[in-house]
């Protein structure tokens, strides 16, 4: 579906780095979820470049809702958010026309769409079309918030700085940590957030760039959603974290780590807690046979550094097919790892709420 | 869509470990594509347990086609593979009826199903449904064959054993290993398939279970397959290969090694190598914006140890709520590695076909 | 999905007239449905042929469910149902190899699979693979009744003779109507079933076939149900209908009738019925905006007359492109009106139970 | 999917009548299609009321599109067009607040989205959002006249006045027909615009609306689009058609003529005329096993009379639950016959092209 994801809830998003508006449509969500201008602006502020470690070309996200909100609610019809593009200048791009930028989609994107594409601050394919992604997934966040869902995507590693691991904490810790996490600007639950500037810095100041390993945990969600499968949450949650630009890995729980465990070591234990049927330990991730299991849901997602470095380098241009050196004089970012977080449980609430949807019908999120 | 994956070309699963039959329907294949009995045969074999070190469980994988091959070939009418099962031993799990074995899908199964769910050997969450996406995958398989798209898995790392990482080397070198490794019983490049047995066997002798890393490359798939966002060729790719039990993550081209790189080193230039357009590294795994850029598709998925251990463990009894020690005694794999094998081949290759035919149309599979 | 239909509830049929067997995969149901042989047994008698006004191809439809159901209830696995052909002749097929039968899928099937379909008996276009649809949805059916939603499909016209009309019926007297002729072997509310026959004899001795229009009811379906656009009830179970071979037509409600109507003919004015809100009249069939309005569904189906006839006809021979006169010697239906009406209601149970789950969740259906 | 259609080229609608906006998002077609706004708005006016027998809201439909369009061609990308609500008049239906009009989705609406639904001029339900089925719909028709697929619909009936029925006539007069009607700015092939008009007028002189019948035919769609059971030609264009508001019936070919007639009538015998086959006559309507036979493809549709009509009518406060008498003020159109005609042609292109693509691929399209 390209650039629809979901079955019952779905999610559309559109637009280009430099066109008139990017968006999304997001719909099925039910009627009677409150709508707050302002929470959706703040999402989308925590997207937004900011300060001296990330690409000059701030925006301000004036998203107009289309459509699918009445008098602060949604009604239940298809909600369309559009985000007009400003600050654009093409013409760092004009420059470089043809070129392929090493680890981007423009030679992929020149194959596919045959010179057709919009070549623009990579057109389709931008980080910019997140944007529509965060401000449909605020409507997700709040809806899941109701049925005492929270998610929050940290960064776990960037450089040599790294925040706690959420996967060994258990749920009412893991649970606060969102909280902070979510609560504060920058996305970390320790105090390391000047630490990991001084890195993305020391990238940027070295005109290159450097990537980061984030970590998403979901907590409350009740044990029996996901289906087998095709439709495992593992399978569906890293299909739409994949759509990111710049994720090259996922992993739940202990993940790649699991592959060098014996099984004894591994096995998530059942024990009784306060009544509940829990794990002792969270190796899985909160998921078995692609089901949740009533613990914290805890992936990791590799992110790669960015693409777009200030030095020269190798390239061929395609319109000539001779092999030609290519420097960057755009805006460009140093590191997308803070503002890939809220991308991340973005786009991830919408998954949790067409699962959900499964089971309990769309009116669950009411 | 829980037991179907796929758009254009669909792929749908069904059965239970120990029920009468398990198997697939395989729909959106082109007519005209040959189908051999002695191709399905040979795959499954390679999925089929064998020897000291995995579980004594073995069928014979008598498998029938019961629609959508006429005359040798398929008909483009959908293809229902049925696989029978003998050799079920349900008593070994009536023994410990209720106690949920840890990091297995016992306890989500219950809760989602309510207690309806055919708990014999997994029921429908066993491994060996899997048998069914081999026979459908053994017919993707030799479609893209035709189009000189080879694709093959193997054990990566077992233990403290490792085989070549096929990341680095070029096209050329990467088919004919995948030549290799298809060709060989075991699915090893390098003459390591004693020393994994060993460590296998190792693992069973401590009455304990043990995982690894397996790698599947792709070669000879041409640029522009794959769509933006939620299509992207990582983000399908990785949803079918989720759906394995057992995996818990999956890293294209450097994956998570990416995420400690500068840019500066994880970039793929690109050059001009006998008039074609080609990157000089292949970090990226030959997906560039979720599109595939005409380099090998390599990807790298975790499998955990298998759940099933001889040794006790604490569960608990999901019909007494009640803590319990669990010690079971069926035949049960000390590792799957080997076996999975195939079976990432065959869902990927799906998921090729699907991903071709959506631009390609399906006759381009014939 | 060609041969699957449903988004959270999915049917998937396979098989082909002369193979080995047919078949039907039901995915999406609720565990803990109660599945009875014997129900799925009565309504595949009702698609059989009996009679000298049908086909003398008579099957005993020994219906085997490989999967998904355990101790007498559905699981929530897929459940695959397949169903052996007998009494197949093929020769009968291979004297006319390559003459297209007018009216029938031949021609198109060997132009859409290039020659390589299966053409005994129409393939995998026979009316054969709707006992699939049959088994399947007896499953559908009996979930529906749990809620007290009733469906029935009976003959509303066959050559001079009309059944009653249950547009014009309120919701209490067309449930009764239902349980009438669902217990009745003929589908007719009224007793014309001898009437009918006699007009199908009549075709069948001018060597000549039958059509007719059948009338699907549905009582108790809560209002609300179904969604805008492109989900409305109407279309997707026209969708549905029409995918049954000989459907050429669905109306709903009053339908081609109200192109000739005025509004204040046709609008149906809202009243309070015991406490309820209802229509005074149902010229919509039960349906505005594509959601379900509380009044009885009822929609009509025109089904042309069988195409296999006794009478030579003119044709094309499609391996030499020659024009050819056509005699068929076949075993063949004069009629289906009367077969088709449980198929219809089937698949449409099939429908109703996957709009239901898509604002109640799955569990609805338990 | 609710407000999405399609599978490889999919529509998603959005908006509401008296919100900011409505539009649509054409995802799936191929880069490198000529965009031509002229062409859009042309489309669009076709769909405009105008003049006395129709109603007094006139848009301007300032369409913009906002993705997807590069230099005058597609590029590849999801097109977003949005067309801004004018002359909006919500006052008229404050005053008429929670009383259903009849024969309206008011009612269904307001169970379904249990009261939050945006009730102002029929909010999403409005025939207003099928502007947005028109601007995407050009872009298909365009795209399809490149590969000489013709698409037309014309008002086949209304009140006394009949157009000529294309269903008797050949390929060729067909196609001639089609270009008649689409040059027509009133949509039929003979002169009887004025008596259709006069027609309308009469129903609104007396306070009420009128219905009709509408054909579509196609010309030029090779033999072989379309699929088996549930992605038959038939089914898709009627689930699509079923979704415009006013629809209540579909035919293909002679329809529910069909249902009267003998198999020696009704059957289309094949014949050869210049070298190709084809059959006499064409009461299949182009389509057998729900695939293309490579005669025009042609279908009726049903369509109500508007309900809205200037008569006092009984109804139901849905909010207090009384019965009340409803008196619409409003602006209203006595008959949407005229109007419909494009938009069945708009959504009828655009399941074409998503069937094509699945046998050619979506570069088909180019």
């Amino acid at each position: 579906m390209r650039n629809s994801i979901g079955r019952n809830i779905t999610l559309t998003i559109f637009g280009e780095s430099h066109g008139d508006a990017i968006g999304a449509v997001l719909d099925g969500m039910p009627a009677g979820i409150e709508v707050s201008d302002e929470f959706i602006a703040a999402q989308l502020s925590k997207r937004r470049p900011t300060g001296s470690t990330e690409t000059a070309r701030v925006e301000n996200d004036n998203f107009k809702i289309l459509s699918g909100v009445f008098n602060g609610h949604t009604t239940g019809a298809p909600i369309c958010i559009i985000i007009p593009n400003e600050n654009t200048r093409s013409a760092d791009y004009e420059k470089t026309l043809g070129i392929a930028r090493p680890s981007h989609a423009d030679y992929t994107a020149h194959i596919k769409y045959c010179g057709f594409e919009d070549y623009r601050g990579g057109g389709h394919f931008s980080g910019r079309i997140t944007a529509g992604i965060v401000a449909a997934g605020a409507i997700a966040i709040k809806a899941l918030e109701k049925r005492n869902i929270k998610i929050g995507t940290h960064i776990l590693s960037c450089g040599d700085v790294s925040d706690m691991d959420l996967l060994t904490e258990d749920p009412i810790c893991t649970a606060k940590c969102i909280d902070t996490l979510n609560a504060n600007p920058f996305p970390v639950i320790s105090d390391i957030s000047d630490n990991i500037s001084a890195e993305i810095l020391k990238a940027k100041n070295s005109q290159d760039s450097i990537g980061g390993i984030v970590q998403t945990a979901i907590t409350g969600l009740k044990a029996g959603v996901g289906e087998p499968w095709f439709d495992s949450l593992e399978g569906a949650i890293a299909n739409a974290v994949f759509s990111i630009g710049g994720v090259k890995g996922v992993e739940f729980g202990a993940g790649f780590a699991l592959s060098g465990m014996k099984g004894s070591e591994a096995n998530d234990c059942f024990c009784v807690k306060d009544g509940n049927i829990q794990t002792v330990t969270n190796n899985n991730g909160g998921i078995n046979g692609g089901i949740s299991n009533g613990m914290p849901i805890v992936f990791n997602t590799a992110v790669k550094p960015t693409p777009s470095i200030a030095q020269p380098q190798q390239s061929v241009n395609m319109l000539t097919s001779q092999e030609q050196t290519l420097t960057l004089t755009g805006r460009h970012d140093p590191a997308i790892i803070r503002r890939i977080c809220i991308v991340i449980s973005s786009i991830t609430a919408i998954v949790l709420c067409d699962m959900l949807s499964l089971k309990e019908g769309t009116d669950y999120l009411k």
